[in-house]
């Protein structure tokens, strides 16, 4: 049979529909999709691709989804470090929003965070920043998938002016996007102490009505919880409650400051909760508990933030930094083992964003976002346990091929849909204007 | 003046006798050592080298120094994980150790760890493994500086069969070295549950003898600690004091175990702590305090642990994960800032070593151990601060030049001295022998 790719691994680890690694398997790709998954001797046999791939030292891997980030801050990356958060916040990077962010900014900042997520196996993004529809522009026409954020914030932005505006640009980008196939949308409320009572009741609505999920930072800090406490009563989790924003919708960020009450919610209303083990770290917000989340049933997947806070958008060191902030919490060497990081920046983060019928696993049927980690480098050898290897040993610069819906948009290393020198131009320029501003 | 080499950089950050960064200086080089620092338009118009790098998209810091590994069990890299330390010691290393760690095995395994370490910035090492006088020769093979630890272990290994035979070979080790410029050498008593009082009272002396450090697991984890209180009735650093073991010389590795009383005595008698987070967190060990440390004066450097607990060499990767597990735990973002641990893997490391006079930082008369870092990368471009993108943002693979002693061992990221592919056939030839065994 004619079909248009194959690519054949040393090792394939498809993630579903069971934790297994194959050995000499080969991805059959016809139409952007997964038509099979076998051995790469039947593959050969049997079909007959226009481009053949043999990664024969390569694990192959479904593409990494970051669920929470903000692209366009890869500009302002390591403009201020080592502060606390409502400092870094209120006097760094609010003013810097405020006098630099509009679509250029965008649309620059998302190509150079793009460029960087591809280069590392990311083939998805989260997004939750202003000018949407310019980053969603952005990830598209470079072949990345992206489900962009539809920004409510309660005081006024290059982005619009009021909650009107707000809801109404929200409305005209999930109208822009919504048949397109690599952008979808979610409603970004951005957190509890920004997004007051009436707009948050309108998103609970608004998401159901659009059938798509509500992107939130929720109790990041403690500060955040205790201002809560203070304005309302109860918690912002409570809160959420009261508003009817606890669902299978909700992609609740970061999630540090958790009481046994608020995981028995989390479960009682499928909340996602998407962890960024990194950002948290950095910023000393607290300790999300991935592991006791997953184990009362919740789902749990992996973000890197922006590049402002952690400041890389690297997945694998995610991955790995989510393992280890786990063992070490729970005193537990077993907890989070490998193949577990590996699910929550794949499969589960697709099922947080409703994607999980197209992404998030090497599966006949789905959308071929695959990415190839060379594992033949000094730094990963020997491989006794490939997973492992992938996790714990390797960087993401052994990432070397990247495909979304079968269009190969990372080879040998190098972008093929952005030219990297034109990117280090603008991250030139737009350093000496910030510098200088 | 003729000179040997010039190296200019956009950036240098000398680590000694201040913090701060230089921008466009050079390193001027002559006969091994630097000779001077000055702005490059001067070095340009005073010295006329032999030899010049324009690094001029590069930060220039002096090499890191790892100072606690166990680079032969590269070749155990991965063999397993995910399971607590006494497991995975009893059950699978110290039985894998038994089957295969033989001279070929210490002399392969260095190899490919040293080779993984130059391609990561890394110049020095303290080591703890058997075959000292193999992994010495192997690494000053290559050019590479290495403190090679004296290892005494109260059983049998293939390194030797008693204690006295520990010890003989130990001198022999140290009096073939003695003279040599890359070599140093440390006693390396594994740890206080696994080396019993007498060699232990004997190393005290010896160690003053011979005027070198004496570098041991200690406090490592808390089963550790309960198993002294009831053999010994005190805590293994109690016993170390009662033995007369804690001084300047002691290099006491991981400390994740301390109580107030702990502190105290590591601040009386000046031992210096060798701190290894990833391993750590890695095998749920426990935490070192590495921030409150520091604030009672005492040295603290970084390393990274064998590759078979970490599962890299990746001084980079250890620097940002203790910045972030202090934070992260001292619930402050501003502790462990990006300069500090620089310093913690760079001029602290070279105190503990007793090796600060000629190691450590770029200062002139200093010998010529220097790393280039390009960040002229799309993952760590605009840079606002460079030490911050070095930290935060960079990967190891952004590591492109390095020099041990003025000699370049990696060029555009190419190792001068050693042979990639055949780094792999070795790792390969091992990891079937392994596998199968």
């Amino acid at each position: 049979m004619n079909v248009d790719i194959i690519i054949s691994g040393r090792w394939l680890i498809p993630v579903e529909p069971e934790d297994r690694i194959l050995e000499k398997h080969a991805i059959v790709i016809n139409e952007g999709r997964i038509l099979d998954i076998l051995p790469t001797v039947d593959a050969n046999n049997q079909y007959h691709p226009k481009k053949q791939h043999d990664m024969n030292s390569h694990v192959l891997i479904p593409g990494l989804i970051n669920t929470h980030t903000h692209a366009a801050m890869s500009l302002f990356k390591g403009l201020a470090d080592d502060m606390p958060l409502m400092d870094w916040l209120n006097n760094h990077i609010w003013p810097a929003e405020t006098k630099f962010v509009n679509q250029q900014f965008i649309a620059d900042g998302t190509r150079l965070a793009v460029a960087e997520m591809i280069r590392g196996g990311i083939t998805c993004f989260n997004d939750m920043y202003f000018f949407p529809d310019v980053t969603a522009e952005v990830a598209a026409s470079v072949g990345m998938r992206v489900c962009v954020g539809l920004i409510v914030i309660d005081f006024p932005t290059a982005w619009a002016n009021d909650s009107q505006e707000y809801f109404d640009k929200g409305q005209q980008v999930h109208d822009q996007f919504r048949h397109h196939p690599l952008i979808e949308t979610a409603f970004a409320p951005h957190a509890p102490y920004s997004v007051s009572d009436h707009p948050l009741e309108k998103i609970a609505v608004l998401a159901e009505e659009l059938d798509i999920p509500i992107h939130m930072h929720v109790h990041e800090t403690g500060f955040e919880v205790q201002k809560s406490q203070e304005e309302y009563g109860m918690s912002p989790l409570k809160r959420l409650e009261k508003l009817g924003l606890l669902s299978q919708r909700l992609l609740a960020v970061h999630m540090t400051q958790l009481q046994d009450s608020d995981i028995e919610l989390l479960h009682k209303y499928n909340v996602n909760v998407l962890h960024c083990p990194e950002s948290n770290l950095k910023l000393a917000a607290g300790f999300c508990p991935a592991n006791t989340l997953l184990k009362h049933g919740i789902n749990v997947a992996l973000g890197t933030d922006g590049s402002a806070s952690n400041n890389n958008l690297d997945m694998l060191g995610e991955m790995r930094s989510a393992s280890f902030m786990s063992k070490g919490l729970e005193k537990d060497p077993t907890v989070l083992p490998a193949m577990e990081v590996l699910k929550m920046a794949t499969i589960n983060a697709a099922r947080a964003l409703d994607m999980a019928e197209i992404v998030g696993s090497l599966s006949i049927g789905k959308s071929a976002d695959v990415v190839a980690v060379n594992l033949d480098s000094i730094e990963s050898m020997p491989v006794y346990d490939p997973i492992s290897q992938l996790i714990y040993a390797c960087d993401r610069s052994q990432v070397s091929d990247v495909w979304v819906a079968g269009k190969q948009i990372l080879t040998h290393r190098v972008l093929t849909t952005m030219e990297e020198n034109q990117l280090r131009h603008i991250a030139g320029n737009w350093q000496a204007r910030i510098t200088s501003g």
